[in-house]
């Protein structure tokens, strides 16, 4: 038996999330079965992240157990089978006892803010587009405030299967690049490393953030919900199609 | 009668082309739809660089003539009726003598092209991959081989309307990004300035250049078609998808 570890990138507009469910097309619907097509058995994969649906990823790990060896270049066999909005960037062998989720030590996300009076093209469904006032220093004293070991409670959906709500948050910043020319504004991207996250963690704080940047909450009432609060004290939820799974470290 | 100049991108894959064409879906015909609407009067645009079915634009620009004075926060205006794909970056008064197309001095394209063994899910329809070797040194000697006045009758098909066939390259270089994290490889960008092209030539000369890289061809054979030659004796034409036109100056 062996056991092999996949990262893996993909473009989750057309998917309903990374977890398989009957009669909808998700990621881990797609890759198990390219797997079982290339290594002639059944396969179930286990996830370093599980992303919502629309929810993008450049550095996803799965892994999961095979009798007998992988074959040869298995990400270019892969490669050939899978949609283009999945890549298999790299497919290894793993120690025996390696589980992509349970031996996770973080996560890292990223969230993108289209910063600009006008749309670009070429960030459709790839950034949220946010034409409103963004104050960038509120933005910073917001991501400064979130290192650290904080409950979380305010910033995930009230029905829900998490049982603890406190996540230790390794680092959290907002880098800002300007846009090439023409085109004005500036692709804000939110960066946050943690042990773990909860449902729509990133896309409530990318929310609640935004608002405070906006002038519509302190930075006092941001930090205060990082106590702990219910879900209806903080922001909205911001789209699915502005975050990406960027890395899990192991 | 007033003169407006407009700054246009767009991503090229739902259309054919820039100009307009009956039954076709096109830009300059989703353009002047959306115009129509919003000065209530029949628009006839003129353009800076026509660009071909799936080619795609930064910096396009395009003039109309208006009867009376266009309205206030036109580039708003129009974003809000025209397709996500076309983004009017700016809108603005321009000479009465202004004309997109004959004060365009130099027009700049850029072709992407992703050097990678894996396939890039965030690239796809943006770029040309290309998963085969590239001699990094060979496409800059081509490339510095394109400076000045040249005859380009060899990147053009044979078919056509143009008449002259010398052309003026200003500036052409290649630059190389190296991928972020986990990906590998890098996205290659050839950018050339030229007073103006002709038909598929961006295209063709990358194609050549590539076939140049790949070692299929040398630097000696590229050098001797820069000075005339048929058609057939260049490399293949490089597909739509990886072409941007990025600015055109006045």
């Amino acid at each position: 038996m062996a056991v092999v570890r996949l990262t893996i990138a993909y473009d989750g507009t057309p998917f309903a999330g990374w977890a398989a469910q009957p009669g909808l097309r998700t990621v881990q619907g797609e890759l198990e079965a390219a797997l079982a097509q290339i290594v002639r058995q059944p396969v179930s994969l286990t996830v370093g992240g599980r992303t919502d649906a629309g929810v993008h990823a450049w550095g996803q790990v799965a892994s999961f157990e095979l009798d007998g060896q992988p074959p040869d270049r298995l990400e270019r066999r892969l490669n050939s089978v899978l949609p283009q909005a999945i890549c298999v960037i790299e497919a290894s062998a793993a120690p025996e006892e390696f589980d992509a989720r349970c031996d996770a030590r973080s996560r890292t996300y990223c969230y993108w803010v289209l910063s600009s009076p006008v749309r670009h093209p070429f960030e459709i469904g790839r950034a949220l587009w946010w034409p409103r006032r963004l104050d960038r220093p509120a933005l910073e004293q917001c991501a400064a405030a979130l290192s650290g070991r904080h409950d979380f409670t305010a910033f995930t959906p009230t029905q829900t299967e998490h049982v603890r709500f406190e996540r230790e948050v390794i680092q959290a910043e907002w880098r800002s690049h300007k846009l090439a020319e023409p085109f004005p504004g500036a692709l804000l991207e939110f960066w946050i490393e943690a042990d773990a996250f909860m449902r729509h963690m990133v896309r409530v704080l990318v929310g609640t953030m935004l608002e405070v940047a906006g002038g519509r909450r302190t930075l006092d009432d941001f930090e205060a919900l990082l106590r702990g609060g219910s879900r209806e004290r903080a922001g909205e939820t911001a789209p699915s199609h502005g975050l990406y799974l960027a890395a899990i470290r192991y």
